[in-house]
């Protein structure tokens, strides 16, 4: 077999569906910026998936860009986004949310989770400062699930979090780029409507899902963001021809597509850790989902390297590194079987 | 016939070539972040077309994006880019480079271009206020070609406003939305390399053009903006899944396809056109590209609109209506057979 | 007589009662940042000339830093605000509202006024455009009292805006770098009470008013700018020292001080009016305030700048240009007479 | 004696000094924006003290408002700053900095200093990581002198940061909102010219140090900020009557006068560390300049606070309290025996 790749979940282009009915779509006229019968049915199919028969549902392009423009339109323009010190917003995002001026407050992340009891702590001790107006005031809080090292918020966590919000007047917002893996995780005691009843704004990633492009904002709470459209265009979010991320949600939630590709992803996550575990590998941390974090030596590490595509992770002080090995919703089983093989 | 639709040129999905590419490489692994191998391929052949050989091409997802980015990363902080009133980002972006800092310096616009001259003298006088150190600095140029106004700038007036510009250290952005119709307008003499030779930056438009979303924005020298990378993951507008956009562009640029789509569009207006005049009507202005602004009576424009969508450019004090009809890439012979037979 | 200075109203320190005010209180302890009993006090007489009791009063360093922070303060982030084009805003802040994010939407000015006919105009068909979400939408009216001219609003005038403003829920603001010269107008008929009824926020200038610096921030309804101590500090705009703009505020707003100050600079430049018409000069427009406009031979504006200094305001396109000359709180009869003498 | 305050450094007015400088000053007409004579005599005694004969030299209105602009005025727009966790900027001047687009990047703070190896170690490892395209990239450096905490770089400390920056080309900047406390600590071995030879851009604190208000922002090597009066301006930080700043700087450059009040303040302090430690009080930590931290018993806080205003810093796990007591150039004898007596 070729070297495969476990590099990533975003290195192939889309659900053969999906091709399928931008095939079959490809010639109909449709309205521009959203405003399509394909952006409309997907819509309503994710308000039943989520049970928010009244939420808002927007298609922006990609993962950075729906956590900025979400960020910004959640926060007043003097208040910051509190999130885990890992979080990707605060690491990866090239600084998008600073961009549109806000600060990211960071908490202590723990596996790449914050606390409801910290986060508390932190707002309560904030408005306590009789300084805090020389500050950036918190006015949203970020999570994802996934978080970045592949660990789940269980619902107990989120309920928690979600009530210290709720209890402050701050509202929750949750990346979702790897949704469908954690939904689709057996660890996993989350679900959309979970989600939508606990979070005052989150995105159900398309991206890393199995679409070629695009994430569902969704607002449980119908115009809770005044002016959307117009706060996207500003962000140069606004896709004007909005029905081909339609056409692709609308795929990705009839006949639980969504949830069958995350399943995908599970299967072949779990079989790979089993495989790793019963051969003696360390693993770095317990994430359940698409992502597997194992120690290695460098020498294991180039060894395997050269039969299949890892993902580099990080270098440790013992001179062994972690790599990262990432399956998808196009992860096939011989590709599962040769990865296992050459363990 | 259904009532077929010319309201603008992004109503359908793709060039079918381009459905069959994406189809072909769907499950071929490929590098994030627009390091792949379709997309390294799309930028040779735009480096070719464009006679630029060592120019940086990068892949975004919109227009407005495009501008934005663009702009931003052409202007000093201070600065403000120079563009027509009736420029696009002047008027329908939502304020997009304001966002990021930055004003829009207007000049007038005939039929939706400037003139060189009052460029020059805008810039001369600018720099003569004893008082220009209050005010914003132009730090960048904007034009569109085609206009917002379906018009053409001629290889002269190009490289008379490039002139300006260079002689004033002033960088040319063009805004390539629609830049396929150009270049097949039987009127255009502006080649690619011609564009390539007089402007700093540009993109060639893909989302009006015949893709499912995309611009490439093509930088002829090499390093004139740093670390795009960076500055586009900071505006939210990096793809994560850059091939998407390359296995477009690589299409878009084989067997010159992106003049083909133009033609079939350009063709389709000609026609369009002339039917127009034969039977009376009057046009607005004289734009030669694949959008006709025609003058109707009120009653007129109902009558038509039933039969088929046209776009509504503006009303006029007379009572009548300027509709706009745009041709593209997916314009089909029977539509404007039929559009023809109704007029 | 040495060469006096006509060039501006802010060329010279401070009224001599706040050099004696901040003399006095100069060693006594004082809280900062504006949380100071000299600053309270000033509030509290601020309040009761503008008949405003529930008024929120800040204080601020400067017009530019005051027509910013203020307007991004009323602006929803994707907002712009609406301004004649020959507003400060527009024109000689160096973009600082653009550097918020915000776009300055212009309407076309009439001797530096904007008429409330022609933003209803433009308002009710800005939301009338089917495309309105995808424009900058205005969020708050911006006037300067007197404007960039010199001129001034009438009561009229300006309650006719405010109807507007009101009837559109937009907030008005109004620039007062200059107002003490406005209210000391003997053409003016616009009272502190009456701006205070009929704008939403204005600040009245220090700075060219008589003050070492500092501009009085004014938002008649109490809370409507929430946390504005902080939207301050993220500007870089909060006064650790508040109390030394407090003291004189307090000053100038006792013994009807700021009234006073602007009468001294009205009945100079009504001396020195009627001198210029008596002696058949061409005034370029009517401007009753502290600013005078008058059209000069270059020769004679040559030879008068000689002996006292004029700014310049514009060259026409006759060869002639327009000098300003500006009084102040600080000009003398000496200066006047000598200016009038050598007319 | 009525309850002298030790809150902070910025309660007291001016030194008599500059109110008389102003005065004399008061009605002599002067250019704007800075360029008055007054201004120039005061840039060209600051280059005298700072060996940095081609300096350019701006004088802003207060301490976060310098290091907004000077900050955003050495980042390229994707860049953001290295700090301090404890730094000012990063904790207490409202997200000013990322308000301007820029993430502050923190360090580990020592009693408020960085460690030259620290900063090495994060620059090395920053841009040897894979994606550090991904990330806000440093693009300057921020250090205080003296720290949030009252310490003080060493001038081997300053040299190893300042090596670091120029090695990996990133400018230092330094500010001085208390230099004069720092400049006359008998602990500090950095002096005027030190700094400007070691920073690329720093400040020289006025407000804290005896002016009205006033921060000089010095720039050793001229030209380093193209555009700076027009970036100032921007940010809505250009004083009209910038020689009100002028006189004041070119009082505290004359004689030595600023090094002196610096004295005041640090026999002040001195005196008072003495009496503490001799009368077995607690020091949080080892401040050598105008700040003294001090660990007490709450009743005894409490029963010293009803005679004199302290500062209040933290509250201790422990139960006790941390109260700062600042003296300044202000502080008389008179306060500082009548501390003493009541300890």
């Amino acid at each position: 077999m070729d070297r495969p790749s476990f590099e990533s979940d975003y290195t192939k282009g889309t659900h053969p569906l999906i091709l399928e009915a931008l095939q079959k779509a490809n010639l109909v006229h449709s309205a521009g910026y959203g405003l399509d019968e394909f952006s409309e049915a997907a819509r309503e199919k994710i308000r039943i998936a989520c049970d928010a028969p009244d939420a808002d549902v927007f298609f922006l392009a990609g993962g950075t860009q729906s956590n900025a423009v979400m960020i910004d339109a959640l926060l007043k323009s003097w208040q910051g986004v509190v999130a885990a010190s890992s979080g990707h917003i605060n690491t990866h995002e090239a600084g998008a949310v600073e961009f549109c001026g806000h600060k990211v407050l960071t908490l202590p992340e723990h596996f790449g989770k914050i606390y409801a009891d910290e986060l508390e702590t932190f707002i309560r001790d904030f408005f306590a400062d009789e300084n805090f107006e020389h500050m950036v005031m918190p006015g949203a809080v970020y999570i994802s699930q996934p978080t970045e090292y592949g660990t789940l918020y269980s619902l107990d966590e989120l309920t928690a979090i979600s009530e210290v919000c709720r209890e402050a007047g701050i509202p929750l917002y949750m990346d979702g780029a790897r949704l469908a893996y954690a939904l689709a995780c057996p660890a996993n005691d989350v679900t959309l409507p979970d989600i939508a009843a606990l979070c005052d704004a989150f995105y159900i990633g398309g991206t890393k899902c199995g679409a070629l492009f695009g994430e569902a904002v969704v607002i449980p709470q119908h115009g809770l963001v005044p002016h959307l459209l117009t706060q996207v265009k500003q962000h140069g979010a606004l896709l004007a021809k909005g029905f081909i991320a339609g056409i692709q949600f609308d795929t990705l939630f009839t006949d639980d597509l969504y949830l069958k590709l995350g399943q995908t992803a599970m299967n072949a996550a779990d079989r790979i850790r089993a495989a790793l575990i019963r051969k003696g590998y360390e693993l770095a941390f317990g994430s359940p989902t698409n992502q597997i974090f194992v120690v290695l030596e460098k020498a294991q590490a180039d060894r395997l390297s050269e039969k299949a595509a890892l993902g580099f992770w990080e270098n440790l002080d013992d001179g062994r590194v972690i790599m990262r090995i990432a399956t998808s919703w196009a992860t096939t089983d011989e590709e599962v079987e040769y990865l296992i093989s050459i363990l």
